[in-house]
Protein backbone atom coordinates (compact mmCIF):
# COMPACT_ATOMS: atom_id res chain seq x y z
CA UNK A 1 0.00 0.00 0.00
CA UNK A 2 1.55 3.01 -0.77
CA UNK A 3 0.89 6.31 0.46
CA UNK A 4 -2.11 8.38 -0.64
CA UNK A 5 -0.01 11.85 -0.49
CA UNK A 6 2.57 13.28 -2.68
CA UNK A 7 4.15 16.51 -2.93
CA UNK A 8 0.84 18.31 -3.61
CA UNK A 9 0.43 18.35 0.19
CA UNK A 10 2.18 20.02 2.56
CA UNK A 11 2.63 17.54 5.25
CA UNK A 12 3.53 18.00 9.49
CA UNK A 13 4.83 14.84 11.00
CA UNK A 14 4.95 14.83 14.94
CA UNK A 15 7.25 12.57 15.61
CA UNK A 16 6.32 12.67 19.59
CA UNK A 17 2.41 11.80 18.85
CA UNK A 18 3.60 9.13 15.92
CA UNK A 19 0.87 11.23 14.11
CA UNK A 20 0.70 13.32 10.95
CA UNK A 21 -1.17 16.27 9.43
CA UNK A 22 -1.13 17.26 6.21
CA UNK A 23 -3.09 20.39 3.91
CA UNK A 24 -3.60 19.74 -0.10
CA UNK A 25 -1.62 22.85 -1.92
CA UNK A 26 -3.23 25.47 -5.03
CA UNK A 27 -1.53 24.21 -8.19
CA UNK A 28 2.16 25.85 -7.43
CA UNK A 29 0.93 26.30 -3.79
CA UNK A 30 4.55 26.31 -2.34
CA UNK A 31 4.59 30.52 -2.99
CA UNK A 32 7.45 31.28 -0.50
CA UNK A 33 10.78 29.91 1.59
CA UNK A 34 13.03 31.72 2.99
CA UNK A 35 15.81 31.36 5.78
CA UNK A 36 15.81 34.23 8.02
CA UNK A 37 18.25 35.13 10.91
CA UNK A 38 16.36 32.98 13.12
CA UNK A 39 14.49 29.79 11.46
CA UNK A 40 13.36 29.11 8.01
CA UNK A 41 9.80 29.79 6.99
CA UNK A 42 7.42 28.81 4.10
CA UNK A 43 4.63 30.41 2.86
CA UNK A 44 1.85 27.83 1.00
CA UNK A 45 -1.23 28.34 -0.78
CA UNK A 46 -4.25 25.03 0.16
CA UNK A 47 -6.85 24.12 -1.29
CA UNK A 48 -9.44 24.60 1.61
CA UNK A 49 -7.49 26.24 4.44
CA UNK A 50 -5.89 29.80 2.89
CA UNK A 51 -2.58 30.33 3.06
CA UNK A 52 -0.17 28.40 5.58
CA UNK A 53 2.35 29.39 7.52
CA UNK A 54 5.20 27.45 8.68
CA UNK A 55 8.20 27.95 10.49
CA UNK A 56 11.30 25.05 10.72
CA UNK A 57 8.59 22.66 9.27
CA UNK A 58 5.78 23.06 11.79
CA UNK A 59 2.46 24.83 10.92
CA UNK A 60 2.09 28.44 12.09
CA UNK A 61 -1.22 29.98 10.98
CA UNK A 62 -3.82 29.42 8.35
CA UNK A 63 -5.82 31.74 7.31
CA UNK A 64 -9.32 29.68 7.64
CA UNK A 65 -9.06 28.43 11.41
CA UNK A 66 -6.32 31.21 12.99
CA UNK A 67 -9.38 32.57 14.47
CA UNK A 68 -10.19 30.32 17.25
CA UNK A 69 -5.81 30.66 18.84
CA UNK A 70 -6.28 34.08 18.34
CA UNK A 71 -9.15 34.85 20.18
CA UNK A 72 -8.63 32.41 22.84
CA UNK A 73 -5.23 33.75 23.51
CA UNK A 74 -6.74 37.17 24.02
CA UNK A 75 -9.91 37.15 25.27
CA UNK A 76 -10.27 34.85 27.83
CA UNK A 77 -7.37 36.95 29.76
CA UNK A 78 -8.17 40.13 28.62
CA UNK A 79 -12.08 39.24 29.94
CA UNK A 80 -10.65 37.87 33.44
CA UNK A 81 -8.41 40.71 34.42
CA UNK A 82 -10.40 43.92 35.74
CA UNK A 83 -8.86 46.34 33.95
CA UNK A 84 -6.21 45.57 31.46
CA UNK A 85 -4.06 48.33 30.47
CA UNK A 86 -0.50 47.38 29.39
CA UNK A 87 -0.77 43.98 27.87
CA UNK A 88 2.18 42.53 26.10
CA UNK A 89 2.42 39.55 23.39
CA UNK A 90 5.72 37.70 23.54
CA UNK A 91 6.06 36.37 19.62
CA UNK A 92 3.04 36.18 17.87
CA UNK A 93 4.67 37.54 14.97
CA UNK A 94 1.89 36.84 12.57
CA UNK A 95 -0.02 39.84 14.86
CA UNK A 96 -3.59 38.27 14.92
CA UNK A 97 -3.15 37.95 18.76
CA UNK A 98 -2.15 41.63 18.69
CA UNK A 99 -5.03 42.67 16.71
CA UNK A 100 -7.26 40.74 19.31
CA UNK A 101 -6.00 42.47 22.67
CA UNK A 102 -6.38 45.93 20.71
CA UNK A 103 -9.97 44.94 20.19
CA UNK A 104 -10.84 45.95 23.91
CA UNK A 105 -11.08 49.95 24.57
CA UNK A 106 -9.22 49.64 28.25
CA UNK A 107 -6.35 48.76 26.28
CA UNK A 108 -3.73 51.93 26.87
CA UNK A 109 -0.52 50.28 25.00
CA UNK A 110 0.48 46.98 23.34
CA UNK A 111 3.51 45.78 22.73
CA UNK A 112 4.05 42.62 20.11
CA UNK A 113 7.72 41.69 20.90
CA UNK A 114 8.81 39.40 17.85
CA UNK A 115 12.30 37.76 17.17
CA UNK A 116 12.00 37.57 13.98
CA UNK A 117 11.25 40.46 11.95
CA UNK A 118 10.38 38.29 8.90
CA UNK A 119 7.38 36.43 10.36
CA UNK A 120 5.61 40.03 10.47
CA UNK A 121 6.79 41.05 7.35
CA UNK A 122 5.44 37.89 5.74
CA UNK A 123 1.97 37.96 7.72
CA UNK A 124 1.47 41.73 6.31
CA UNK A 125 1.98 40.37 2.84
CA UNK A 126 -0.01 37.20 3.21
CA UNK A 127 -2.41 37.76 6.24
CA UNK A 128 -3.11 41.10 5.85
CA UNK A 129 -6.39 40.77 7.62
CA UNK A 130 -4.29 39.87 11.10
CA UNK A 131 -2.24 42.82 10.81
CA UNK A 132 -5.12 45.28 10.30
CA UNK A 133 -4.07 46.88 13.76
CA UNK A 134 -0.96 47.09 13.88
CA UNK A 135 -0.55 50.86 13.24
CA UNK A 136 -2.96 51.44 15.81
CA UNK A 137 -1.55 54.63 17.69
CA UNK A 138 -1.52 52.16 21.00
CA UNK A 139 0.08 49.12 19.56
CA UNK A 140 4.34 49.02 19.00
CA UNK A 141 6.16 46.17 17.18
CA UNK A 142 9.46 45.07 18.51
CA UNK A 143 11.55 42.77 16.98
CA UNK A 144 13.55 41.84 19.86
CA UNK A 145 14.42 38.72 22.27
CA UNK A 146 10.90 38.32 24.32
CA UNK A 147 12.89 36.74 27.26
CA UNK A 148 15.65 39.92 27.67
CA UNK A 149 12.56 41.99 27.17
CA UNK A 150 10.61 41.09 29.94
CA UNK A 151 13.96 40.41 32.42
CA UNK A 152 14.54 44.32 31.81
CA UNK A 153 11.23 45.45 32.27
CA UNK A 154 9.92 47.46 35.35
CA UNK A 155 8.51 45.60 38.25
CA UNK A 156 4.48 45.37 38.26
CA UNK A 157 4.22 47.28 35.10
CA UNK A 158 2.68 44.99 32.77
CA UNK A 159 -1.39 43.83 33.46
CA UNK A 160 -1.12 40.79 31.17
CA UNK A 161 1.65 39.10 29.07
CA UNK A 162 0.60 36.66 26.50
CA UNK A 163 3.20 33.89 24.92
CA UNK A 164 2.07 33.46 22.03
CA UNK A 165 5.56 31.37 20.66
CA UNK A 166 6.30 28.15 19.22
CA UNK A 167 6.81 24.73 21.01
CA UNK A 168 9.62 24.40 23.60
CA UNK A 169 12.06 23.94 21.11
CA UNK A 170 14.31 26.29 19.10
CA UNK A 171 14.32 30.27 20.08
CA UNK A 172 11.07 29.17 22.36
CA UNK A 173 12.57 27.10 24.79
CA UNK A 174 13.49 29.53 27.36
CA UNK A 175 9.64 30.85 27.28
CA UNK A 176 8.68 27.31 28.97
CA UNK A 177 10.72 27.54 31.95
CA UNK A 178 10.94 28.80 35.94
CA UNK A 179 13.71 31.72 35.70
CA UNK A 180 11.47 33.18 32.68
CA UNK A 181 8.33 32.77 34.71
CA UNK A 182 9.82 34.19 37.92
CA UNK A 183 10.49 37.33 35.65
CA UNK A 184 7.15 37.30 34.23
CA UNK A 185 5.86 37.20 37.52
CA UNK A 186 7.70 40.37 39.03
CA UNK A 187 6.93 42.27 35.86
CA UNK A 188 3.17 41.58 36.49
CA UNK A 189 0.84 44.01 38.12
CA UNK A 190 -0.71 43.32 41.11
CA UNK A 191 -3.71 41.51 39.37
CA UNK A 192 -1.65 40.49 36.25
CA UNK A 193 -2.30 37.75 34.02
CA UNK A 194 0.16 35.59 31.99
CA UNK A 195 -1.26 33.11 29.16
CA UNK A 196 0.62 30.69 27.67
CA UNK A 197 0.23 28.48 24.76
CA UNK A 198 0.18 25.19 26.32
CA UNK A 199 0.54 22.28 23.79
CA UNK A 200 -2.14 19.22 23.65
CA UNK A 201 -3.16 18.02 26.73
CA UNK A 202 -3.55 14.52 25.16
CA UNK A 203 0.34 13.79 23.88
CA UNK A 204 1.93 16.51 25.88
CA UNK A 205 0.22 16.18 29.61
CA UNK A 206 3.89 15.52 30.81
CA UNK A 207 5.35 18.71 30.21
CA UNK A 208 2.37 20.56 31.00
CA UNK A 209 2.71 19.30 34.41
CA UNK A 210 6.25 20.35 34.77
CA UNK A 211 5.05 24.03 33.40
CA UNK A 212 2.43 24.28 35.91
CA UNK A 213 4.82 22.93 38.03
CA UNK A 214 7.44 25.82 37.17
CA UNK A 215 4.80 28.30 36.70
CA UNK A 216 3.92 27.13 40.83
CA UNK A 217 7.52 27.63 41.46
CA UNK A 218 7.20 31.17 39.75
CA UNK A 219 4.80 32.42 42.73
CA UNK A 220 1.61 31.75 40.77
CA UNK A 221 -0.68 29.51 42.77
CA UNK A 222 -3.24 29.25 40.21
CA UNK A 223 -3.17 27.57 37.06
CA UNK A 224 -5.32 26.55 34.57
CA UNK A 225 -5.82 24.98 31.73
CA UNK A 226 -8.62 26.12 28.83
CA UNK A 227 -8.84 24.01 26.29
CA UNK A 228 -10.04 24.87 22.58
CA UNK A 229 -9.04 23.30 19.44
CA UNK A 230 -6.83 24.24 17.07
CA UNK A 231 -7.20 21.94 14.19
CA UNK A 232 -3.87 22.41 12.22
CA UNK A 233 -1.44 21.44 15.32
CA UNK A 234 -0.87 17.88 16.61
CA UNK A 235 -3.89 16.22 18.23
CA UNK A 236 -6.23 19.17 17.18
CA UNK A 237 -6.89 19.64 21.10
CA UNK A 238 -5.10 22.52 21.87
CA UNK A 239 -4.84 24.76 25.30
CA UNK A 240 -3.43 28.03 26.66
CA UNK A 241 -2.28 27.50 30.33
CA UNK A 242 -3.43 30.80 32.15
CA UNK A 243 -2.19 31.62 35.71
CA UNK A 244 -2.76 35.13 37.78
CA UNK A 245 -1.75 37.00 40.82
CA UNK A 246 -4.20 37.85 43.70
CA UNK A 247 -7.18 36.82 41.25
CA UNK A 248 -9.45 34.29 40.73
CA UNK A 249 -9.22 32.76 37.37
CA UNK A 250 -12.37 31.22 37.94
CA UNK A 251 -14.56 34.54 37.61
CA UNK A 252 -14.45 36.99 34.89
CA UNK A 253 -16.01 40.51 33.89
CA UNK A 254 -18.75 37.99 32.02
CA UNK A 255 -21.32 40.95 31.75
CA UNK A 256 -18.54 43.02 30.02
CA UNK A 257 -17.67 39.64 27.84
CA UNK A 258 -21.39 39.76 26.80
CA UNK A 259 -21.99 42.88 26.19
CA UNK A 260 -18.62 43.57 24.24
CA UNK A 261 -18.75 45.79 21.78
CA UNK A 262 -16.67 44.04 19.01
CA UNK A 263 -17.66 40.95 17.32
CA UNK A 264 -15.71 37.51 17.39
CA UNK A 265 -16.56 34.38 15.54
CA UNK A 266 -15.44 31.58 18.23
CA UNK A 267 -14.87 33.73 21.62
CA UNK A 268 -18.34 34.27 23.62
CA UNK A 269 -19.45 34.75 27.40
CA UNK A 270 -20.59 30.74 27.06
CA UNK A 271 -17.22 29.87 25.39
CA UNK A 272 -15.19 31.40 28.27
CA UNK A 273 -16.92 29.61 31.15
CA UNK A 274 -17.04 26.79 29.18
CA UNK A 275 -13.22 27.05 29.05
CA UNK A 276 -12.92 27.20 32.88
CA UNK A 277 -14.03 23.63 32.62
CA UNK A 278 -11.16 21.37 32.57
CA UNK A 279 -11.27 17.34 31.15
CA UNK A 280 -11.19 14.93 34.23
CA UNK A 281 -7.58 13.47 32.90
CA UNK A 282 -6.24 16.81 32.94
CA UNK A 283 -7.53 17.29 36.54
CA UNK A 284 -6.28 13.69 37.23
CA UNK A 285 -3.22 14.53 35.74
CA UNK A 286 -2.35 18.16 37.48
CA UNK A 287 -3.28 16.74 40.75
CA UNK B 1 9.68 18.21 -2.62
CA UNK B 2 8.42 14.53 -1.66
CA UNK B 3 5.95 13.74 0.96
CA UNK B 4 7.54 12.65 3.71
CA UNK B 5 5.17 9.69 4.47
CA UNK B 6 5.21 6.09 3.30
CA UNK B 7 3.75 2.94 3.50
CA UNK B 8 4.33 3.02 7.39
CA UNK B 9 1.63 5.23 7.77
CA UNK B 10 -2.28 4.97 7.54
CA UNK B 11 -3.43 8.27 6.07
CA UNK B 12 -7.32 9.48 5.42
CA UNK B 13 -7.54 11.98 3.24
CA UNK B 14 -10.46 14.55 3.67
CA UNK B 15 -11.30 15.49 0.05
CA UNK B 16 -14.13 17.71 1.05
CA UNK B 17 -11.49 19.77 3.90
CA UNK B 18 -8.71 19.56 1.60
CA UNK B 19 -6.81 17.63 4.64
CA UNK B 20 -5.21 14.50 5.59
CA UNK B 21 -5.00 12.81 8.99
CA UNK B 22 -1.88 10.26 9.06
CA UNK B 23 -1.07 7.95 11.98
CA UNK B 24 2.70 6.14 12.20
CA UNK B 25 1.97 2.32 12.29
CA UNK B 26 4.24 -0.40 14.01
CA UNK B 27 6.40 -2.42 11.69
CA UNK B 28 3.56 -4.92 9.98
CA UNK B 29 1.41 -2.89 11.21
CA UNK B 30 -1.85 -3.56 8.99
CA UNK B 31 -3.15 -6.72 11.12
CA UNK B 32 -6.45 -7.31 9.43
CA UNK B 33 -8.60 -6.76 6.39
CA UNK B 34 -11.42 -8.19 5.27
CA UNK B 35 -14.38 -7.24 3.17
CA UNK B 36 -17.73 -7.46 5.17
CA UNK B 37 -21.47 -7.70 3.96
CA UNK B 38 -21.19 -3.76 4.08
CA UNK B 39 -18.28 -2.53 4.35
CA UNK B 40 -14.34 -2.71 3.99
CA UNK B 41 -13.09 -2.88 7.66
CA UNK B 42 -9.36 -2.52 8.62
CA UNK B 43 -7.14 -2.93 12.04
CA UNK B 44 -3.89 -1.14 12.25
CA UNK B 45 -1.47 -1.56 15.20
CA UNK B 46 -0.22 2.20 15.61
CA UNK B 47 2.65 3.58 16.98
CA UNK B 48 1.84 6.20 19.70
CA UNK B 49 -2.67 5.93 19.31
CA UNK B 50 -2.93 1.78 19.79
CA UNK B 51 -5.36 -0.18 17.62
CA UNK B 52 -6.95 2.11 14.98
CA UNK B 53 -10.22 0.65 13.05
CA UNK B 54 -10.82 1.88 10.02
CA UNK B 55 -14.27 1.24 7.62
CA UNK B 56 -13.97 2.04 3.80
CA UNK B 57 -11.25 3.96 4.46
CA UNK B 58 -12.23 6.35 7.03
CA UNK B 59 -10.52 5.98 10.83
CA UNK B 60 -13.29 4.91 13.53
CA UNK B 61 -11.68 4.64 16.39
CA UNK B 62 -8.11 4.01 18.45
CA UNK B 63 -7.60 2.78 21.54
CA UNK B 64 -5.95 6.26 23.02
CA UNK B 65 -8.52 8.71 21.92
CA UNK B 66 -12.09 7.21 21.64
CA UNK B 67 -12.87 8.03 25.64
CA UNK B 68 -13.33 11.79 24.56
CA UNK B 69 -16.18 10.95 21.71
CA UNK B 70 -17.66 7.87 23.59
CA UNK B 71 -18.18 9.58 27.15
CA UNK B 72 -19.21 12.54 25.42
CA UNK B 73 -21.89 10.37 23.37
CA UNK B 74 -23.55 9.04 26.89
CA UNK B 75 -23.11 11.16 29.26
CA UNK B 76 -24.29 14.46 27.88
CA UNK B 77 -27.71 12.58 26.92
CA UNK B 78 -27.99 10.60 30.19
CA UNK B 79 -26.71 13.05 32.51
CA UNK B 80 -30.04 15.46 30.79
CA UNK B 81 -32.26 13.14 30.97
CA UNK B 82 -34.21 13.09 34.45
CA UNK B 83 -33.98 9.09 34.38
CA UNK B 84 -33.04 7.25 31.59
CA UNK B 85 -34.15 3.52 31.51
CA UNK B 86 -34.38 2.59 27.98
CA UNK B 87 -32.06 3.83 25.64
CA UNK B 88 -30.63 3.13 22.17
CA UNK B 89 -27.70 3.00 20.72
CA UNK B 90 -27.88 3.25 16.88
CA UNK B 91 -24.52 1.94 15.11
CA UNK B 92 -22.26 2.13 17.93
CA UNK B 93 -20.66 -1.10 17.04
CA UNK B 94 -17.27 -0.88 19.02
CA UNK B 95 -19.55 -1.35 21.96
CA UNK B 96 -17.74 1.73 23.97
CA UNK B 97 -20.74 3.93 23.55
CA UNK B 98 -22.90 1.21 25.07
CA UNK B 99 -20.28 0.77 27.97
CA UNK B 100 -20.53 4.26 28.80
CA UNK B 101 -24.67 4.11 28.76
CA UNK B 102 -24.21 1.03 30.85
CA UNK B 103 -22.49 2.94 33.76
CA UNK B 104 -25.57 4.61 34.78
CA UNK B 105 -27.44 2.62 37.67
CA UNK B 106 -31.09 3.81 35.99
CA UNK B 107 -31.00 2.51 32.86
CA UNK B 108 -33.06 -1.18 32.44
CA UNK B 109 -32.24 -2.13 29.08
CA UNK B 110 -29.97 -0.89 26.51
CA UNK B 111 -29.95 -1.59 22.71
CA UNK B 112 -26.92 -1.39 20.17
CA UNK B 113 -28.30 -1.60 16.60
CA UNK B 114 -25.26 -2.21 14.53
CA UNK B 115 -25.85 -3.36 11.34
CA UNK B 116 -22.32 -4.69 10.81
CA UNK B 117 -21.79 -7.74 13.42
CA UNK B 118 -18.19 -8.01 11.90
CA UNK B 119 -17.23 -4.39 13.75
CA UNK B 120 -18.43 -5.71 16.80
CA UNK B 121 -16.75 -9.60 16.31
CA UNK B 122 -13.36 -7.04 15.39
CA UNK B 123 -14.01 -4.58 18.57
CA UNK B 124 -14.03 -7.83 21.04
CA UNK B 125 -10.70 -9.52 19.44
CA UNK B 126 -8.86 -5.21 19.33
CA UNK B 127 -10.72 -3.41 21.22
CA UNK B 128 -11.79 -5.79 24.15
CA UNK B 129 -11.91 -2.79 26.82
CA UNK B 130 -14.68 -1.16 25.08
CA UNK B 131 -16.47 -4.74 25.05
CA UNK B 132 -16.27 -5.14 29.05
CA UNK B 133 -20.10 -4.40 29.38
CA UNK B 134 -20.96 -6.47 26.42
CA UNK B 135 -22.75 -9.60 28.76
CA UNK B 136 -24.11 -7.19 30.93
CA UNK B 137 -27.85 -8.52 31.42
CA UNK B 138 -29.33 -5.14 30.64
CA UNK B 139 -27.52 -5.08 27.30
CA UNK B 140 -29.35 -6.70 24.08
CA UNK B 141 -26.69 -6.22 20.98
CA UNK B 142 -28.64 -6.74 17.70
CA UNK B 143 -27.07 -6.73 13.95
CA UNK B 144 -29.85 -5.26 12.27
CA UNK B 145 -30.81 -1.83 10.41
CA UNK B 146 -31.35 1.16 12.78
CA UNK B 147 -33.70 2.68 10.77
CA UNK B 148 -35.83 -0.40 10.26
CA UNK B 149 -36.00 -1.35 13.65
CA UNK B 150 -36.54 2.28 15.16
CA UNK B 151 -39.60 2.64 12.75
CA UNK B 152 -40.88 -0.76 14.29
CA UNK B 153 -40.53 0.49 17.90
CA UNK B 154 -43.60 1.22 19.89
CA UNK B 155 -44.36 5.04 20.40
CA UNK B 156 -42.87 6.40 23.39
CA UNK B 157 -40.97 3.37 24.61
CA UNK B 158 -37.16 4.73 24.60
CA UNK B 159 -36.23 7.59 26.77
CA UNK B 160 -32.59 7.84 24.82
CA UNK B 161 -31.78 7.14 20.88
CA UNK B 162 -27.82 7.83 20.71
CA UNK B 163 -27.05 7.43 17.04
CA UNK B 164 -22.95 6.32 16.86
CA UNK B 165 -22.95 6.14 12.93
CA UNK B 166 -20.06 7.21 10.64
CA UNK B 167 -20.50 9.99 8.60
CA UNK B 168 -23.85 10.72 6.01
CA UNK B 169 -22.26 8.50 3.07
CA UNK B 170 -23.01 4.82 2.58
CA UNK B 171 -25.18 2.61 4.96
CA UNK B 172 -25.21 5.41 7.38
CA UNK B 173 -27.30 8.05 4.55
CA UNK B 174 -30.49 7.46 6.12
CA UNK B 175 -29.70 8.16 9.72
CA UNK B 176 -29.37 12.17 8.85
CA UNK B 177 -32.67 12.96 7.37
CA UNK B 178 -35.93 14.38 8.49
CA UNK B 179 -38.18 11.13 7.92
CA UNK B 180 -35.96 9.16 10.32
CA UNK B 181 -35.80 12.11 12.57
CA UNK B 182 -39.72 12.22 12.58
CA UNK B 183 -39.66 8.15 13.90
CA UNK B 184 -37.51 9.10 16.64
CA UNK B 185 -39.08 11.77 17.70
CA UNK B 186 -42.36 9.07 17.30
CA UNK B 187 -40.36 6.57 19.45
CA UNK B 188 -39.15 8.79 22.08
CA UNK B 189 -40.92 8.90 25.43
CA UNK B 190 -42.02 12.24 26.97
CA UNK B 191 -38.85 13.80 27.84
CA UNK B 192 -36.78 11.91 25.45
CA UNK B 193 -33.81 13.04 24.29
CA UNK B 194 -31.70 12.22 20.91
CA UNK B 195 -28.00 12.45 20.38
CA UNK B 196 -26.02 12.30 17.14
CA UNK B 197 -23.00 12.42 15.81
CA UNK B 198 -22.46 15.75 14.31
CA UNK B 199 -19.23 16.40 12.26
CA UNK B 200 -16.97 18.89 11.88
CA UNK B 201 -18.42 22.84 12.75
CA UNK B 202 -15.42 24.17 10.91
CA UNK B 203 -16.01 22.70 7.41
CA UNK B 204 -19.54 20.97 7.84
CA UNK B 205 -21.58 23.86 9.07
CA UNK B 206 -23.64 23.53 5.77
CA UNK B 207 -24.63 19.83 6.99
CA UNK B 208 -24.68 20.78 10.28
CA UNK B 209 -27.45 23.37 9.70
CA UNK B 210 -29.53 21.36 7.00
CA UNK B 211 -29.35 18.69 10.40
CA UNK B 212 -30.70 21.12 13.14
CA UNK B 213 -33.38 21.99 10.13
CA UNK B 214 -35.04 18.75 9.69
CA UNK B 215 -34.52 17.66 13.03
CA UNK B 216 -36.67 21.14 13.74
CA UNK B 217 -39.24 19.67 10.96
CA UNK B 218 -39.40 16.46 12.85
CA UNK B 219 -40.90 18.23 15.90
CA UNK B 220 -37.80 18.59 18.31
CA UNK B 221 -37.95 22.50 19.63
CA UNK B 222 -34.36 22.96 20.53
CA UNK B 223 -31.31 21.30 19.22
CA UNK B 224 -27.90 22.15 20.40
CA UNK B 225 -24.42 21.45 18.91
CA UNK B 226 -22.13 20.13 21.78
CA UNK B 227 -18.34 20.61 20.45
CA UNK B 228 -15.48 18.18 21.78
CA UNK B 229 -12.23 17.11 20.54
CA UNK B 230 -11.82 14.27 18.18
CA UNK B 231 -7.74 13.81 17.28
CA UNK B 232 -8.36 11.09 14.40
CA UNK B 233 -11.59 13.11 12.40
CA UNK B 234 -11.13 16.12 10.15
CA UNK B 235 -10.21 19.46 12.06
CA UNK B 236 -9.91 17.67 15.07
CA UNK B 237 -13.34 19.76 16.08
CA UNK B 238 -15.89 17.59 16.56
CA UNK B 239 -19.73 17.78 17.62
CA UNK B 240 -22.96 15.80 18.59
CA UNK B 241 -26.23 17.19 18.09
CA UNK B 242 -28.62 17.17 20.82
CA UNK B 243 -32.09 17.43 20.96
CA UNK B 244 -35.38 16.75 23.00
CA UNK B 245 -38.86 16.51 23.41
CA UNK B 246 -40.32 18.74 26.19
CA UNK B 247 -36.97 19.25 27.84
CA UNK B 248 -34.21 22.24 28.38
CA UNK B 249 -31.14 20.65 27.16
CA UNK B 250 -29.18 24.18 29.30
CA UNK B 251 -30.32 22.17 31.84
CA UNK B 252 -29.17 19.00 33.40
CA UNK B 253 -28.97 16.83 36.42
CA UNK B 254 -25.49 18.40 37.57
CA UNK B 255 -25.51 17.46 41.28
CA UNK B 256 -25.59 13.57 39.91
CA UNK B 257 -22.66 14.25 37.19
CA UNK B 258 -20.96 15.95 40.34
CA UNK B 259 -21.38 12.55 42.44
CA UNK B 260 -21.52 9.85 39.64
CA UNK B 261 -20.90 6.77 40.72
CA UNK B 262 -17.75 5.71 38.03
CA UNK B 263 -15.16 7.30 36.78
CA UNK B 264 -14.74 9.24 33.44
CA UNK B 265 -11.24 10.07 31.38
CA UNK B 266 -13.26 13.08 30.06
CA UNK B 267 -16.44 14.20 30.62
CA UNK B 268 -17.16 15.56 34.59
CA UNK B 269 -20.36 18.00 35.23
CA UNK B 270 -18.17 21.07 34.13
CA UNK B 271 -17.14 19.73 30.79
CA UNK B 272 -21.20 19.61 30.57
CA UNK B 273 -21.68 22.59 31.32
CA UNK B 274 -18.92 23.61 29.11
CA UNK B 275 -20.49 21.89 26.36
CA UNK B 276 -23.50 23.31 26.60
CA UNK B 277 -21.67 27.06 25.16
CA UNK B 278 -21.64 27.48 21.66
CA UNK B 279 -19.06 28.78 19.04
CA UNK B 280 -20.00 32.21 18.27
CA UNK B 281 -19.62 31.39 14.03
CA UNK B 282 -21.83 28.08 14.96
CA UNK B 283 -24.79 30.39 16.62
CA UNK B 284 -24.48 32.93 13.92
CA UNK B 285 -24.57 30.45 11.43
CA UNK B 286 -27.80 28.67 12.66
CA UNK B 287 -29.83 31.76 13.65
Amino acid sequence: MTNPLNANWFTEVCDYGGSAFSLKLKENGHIHHEKSEFQSIDIYDTEKYGKLMVIDGFTMVTSLENFIYHEMMAHLALFSHPEPKKVVVIGGGDCGTLREVLRHDSVEKAWQIEIDERVTRLSEEHFPELCESNNDSRAELLFADGIKWIAEADTGSIDVIIVDSTDPVGPAEGLFNEAFFKQCYRVLSKQGILVQQGESPLIHMKLIKEMHDALKNAGFQQTKVAPFPQPIYPTGFWSATLVAKNLDLDTFREEAAMNKSFSTKYYNAGIHKGALATPQFILDSLD
